[in-house]
């Protein structure tokens, strides 16, 4: 029976593999861009007053309205036509707009290399995902883009602005020209956008097609799995059947909102993490053997040149620090990702780099 | 645009809606199956403490294995062969398998009346969803039972034991013939385990194609959203794959644990509820009105005979006691389901109760 059992499983399944996280333990964690403040002792007592507060043995609201609209204030667009879905972190709203999408000969539209949620959600669900791989600048490739969208007329179509792993903001002109040649939805991902120049926000309004996905996870609440799909009403209020009752936990929604009304103590971190950016871009572009390139968002990508860049990956480690090694994915040879962490661990990573590239 | 992009969703949409949820606010809230105790002051402050060290900005256990195992030594199986899979409540489980099995032309099979998710589900992921009529004593109707298996060749038989909304154990030897007679995987769904006098638990490692649904919601955590699913590590590890990565935020991983360190009062609360649904047993009972069913839950379902339910309904929440109005499922015609309560709850319930009835 055992063997046999997994015969009724989706035929997918068998060439899937769970998703494995590097073991972090003890490392100068600067793989995953967390934000790496935590909060004041004094503001972490007011949170946990707050919590103390919870009734855990009760189910919690299953579609907070209060919570909606204290993100809308705080992101926007202040648009009474644009409603909120709320999702346990991004990945379960990428989940619920592959699932939503899911019709025979549907297919996901991404480009490459990007994150790698909307292949990987795409795959678990067995839905098609095409992705058109980015220049060698990593900008959109709009020709090859155009040409896909004709080709595949595809029902959803994921773009990350800024772009991890790149970290750049594409083209604003091309994006806007994506949008008018799909017949599909439209999935503006900004969960980087704390730490970015612009958005889509306010294009919302003008396009019922699009959505913005966003995270709290990049302003660092990683722990708490919260994100946000925003968008027109007649498309959310058709995803929001497809959401499971009680999605979002007490615990949770009182965390968020308790971040919410002290969000300027996460706007300055993610200033602060802007400011030190530069600084490591800079430190970085002072090193000959690297290239680095530009950020609009906590991390950085850069291409280490004339040295194998898994020694250089594996000597950092050696050292005690942790970044993501990208260069074996399309289009990231050589490359390496290192989020922006605090002044001390950029210092050390710094100093680490500069020994392993001697 | 507006309009068109719907067309891209699948057509079940269209006719799904979204999950309502009756105003609650002011109400004795008898009708959601929660357990009506908080922690004391005292624990209360131990889980603050306990939280206060949660590096919120970093991203959770991806598959914590310590609150797994704290799982399996408090539920068991104590069986290396049987691994646990961790869900945001079982909602978020039984959505993950009904996507594990939607091949072309595989249903669910379950029986009516139980829980209505695992309906909703199926029709949310556009997978056929039979159910089988239980008997006048909302036992299974075995022999329709192994009819429908024969006919429809379910990939995934749902079985909650005890059952909701009716509150009873079906017979064991009937779960076995189905058991046995499934090719697909059958789900034991014991949400209601901590108020019953059996357990599959000790089935699993017979029979690597059943799994155990469990959760912590009527342990008094409704608000935590936590729920797991248990079975052989051959069925788990495949079912694992379609597990989004970092599903359980920090929060619901440490509240589950010092919840786990303190399962003793858990089980109290539990303990106390058994005697306090045996008192309210004996007070319906009394009422020669109402026809109470035997409940091995933490609720009762009882029939209102001569008189209209709805009013009985609506008399009650004009007194401000909130139950549950089953009588418009089929099979319930009179029916009404109301959660057992604290002493004093129990007590107002019952004294509105009669009465409504006079």
């Amino acid at each position: 029976m055992a063997d046999n059992i997994l015969t009724r499983l989706r035929p997918e399944l068998a060439s899937l593999n769970a998703y494995k996280v590097a073991p972090s333990d003890g490392y100068i964690k600067l793989d995953a861009m967390e934000n790496p403040y935590q909060w004041s002792e004094q503001l972490n007592q007011q949170w946990l007053k707050y919590l103390s507060h919870a009734a855990i043995n009760r189910y919690p609201d299953p579609d907070p309205e209060s919570l909606k609209l204290s993100l809308q204030q705080q992101f926007g667009p202040q648009d009474e036509d644009i409603q909120f879905l709320l999702g346990n972190g991004s990945d379960e709203l990428i989940q619920l707009l592959v699932l939503a999408i899911a019709r025979p000969g549907a297919s996901v539209l991404t480009v490459s290399p990007s994150f790698s949620m909307y292949q990987m959600i795409s795959e678990m669900l067995g839905v098609s995902c095409q992705s058109v791989a980015l220049d060698n600048q990593y900008q959109i490739d709009l020709e090859a883009m155009l040409t896909a969208i004709e080709t595949h007329d595809p029902s959803l179509i994921f773009l990350a602005y800024p772009n991890n792993p790149t970290g750049n903001l594409w083209s604003r002109a091309d994006i806007e020209t994506i949008i008018q040649a799909s017949q599909g939805i439209v999935v503006i991902d900004e969960a980087y956008g704390p730490f970015a120049s612009d958005s889509f926000v306010d294009d919302l309004s003008h396009h019922a097609h699009v959505l913005l996905l966003r995270t709290a996870s990049k302003l660092g609440l990683a722990g708490l799995r919260f994100g946000w799909l925003a968008g027109h009403v007649s498309l959310i209020s058709e995803l929001n059947k497809l959401r499971l009752p009680y999605n979002i936990n007490l615990l949770t929604q009182l965390t968020m909102q308790f971040a919410l009304d002290h969000y300027s103590v996460l706007a300055e971190q993610a200033a602060t993490l802007c400011q030190d950016r530069a600084r490591l871009t800079d430190a970085l572009a002072a090193m000959s053997e690297v290239e680095v390139y530009p950020s609009e968002a906590n991390f950085l990508l850069f291409k280490v040149n004339n040295m194998n860049v898994d020694d250089v990956f594996n000597k950092l480690l050696a050292a005690n620090i942790l970044i993501k090694n990208v260069s074996k994915q399309a289009g990231l040879a050589g490359c390496l990702r290192v989020t922006v962490g605090s002044k001390d661990e950029n210092q050390a990573f710094v100093s680490a780099l500069a020994e392993a590239l001697t």
